[in-house]
């Protein structure tokens, strides 16, 4: 499809401060990430937060879209991971194989316009297309 | 495969403080997401951290099982997006289109073993394995 609008791109650089440490600089605002149970939250954490947080910019949006209002909302977000691939190499997929997102709203609307709702945030939601379908990550390493 | 290990299952908890804004509460940690040039990190630039963040943790084992040391990590992420889709509800694909990292090391390894190095960390990311592959995300709504 079409579209008036321009690509955007992104950017964040991240320096290493420990093996399991890295201060990533965002723009104006830092994220550290650390191993599970290290002293930040972790890269894999971060990600279903980001779909939390995804879920509640575009649920706004879309509400607005269907004239609903949103005055209340929680998402609960549990991602099935196994850790022998990453901490190993030997084993099934790195990645969460499963994600499953629990959206608890209050709202004027009724249930059935909010499923109809959570179909559109889902289609809308960058970080669940990036996660429910593929995209081609370019890796360049250098020696500095 | 087979594994030995158990799979483990990640939880987080987000609940909506503004139209824009959500608090996620992973383990002892607190997450604050919000929309591009909003008061906290968006959803989309966590996923670009959590990729960095994960190449430094996971280059950190697959270096331990190569025997070479990683004196200095950088990594500079960068994603390309239209923002169409999750914008207006038409357009291409919402989640960024395709994601390029630039991973500069400081090493006694020489180039082209930090090449077979970062090809193994790609293998063994998660955070890279959920962007560069397709994982089935269950999303359930409830009014409450």
């Amino acid at each position: 499809m079409k579209t008036e609008m321009k690509d955007v791109v992104v950017k964040v650089s991240g320096k290493r401060v420990s093996p399991t440490m890295m201060v990533v600089k965002s723009g104006e605002y830092e994220i550290i990430t650390d191993k599970i149970g290290g002293e930040a939250p972790s890269p894999v954490e971060y990600v279903l937060a980001a779909l939390a947080g995804c879920i509640n910019i575009v649920g706004t949006l879309v509400a607005k879209d269907l004239g609903i209002s949103i005055e209340g909302l929680e998402v609960n977000v549990e991602g099935v991971i196994n850790p022998s691939k990453y901490m190993t190499g030997v084993g099934e997929r790195a990645g969460y194989k499963e994600i499953r997102t629990e959206v608890l709203v209050r709202s004027d609307a009724d249930l059935e316009t909010l499923r109809k709702w959570i179909k559109l945030v889902e289609e809308r939601c960058p970080v669940g297309d990036n996660l429910a379908n593929t995209t081609t990550v370019v890796t360049n390493v250098k020696k500095v």
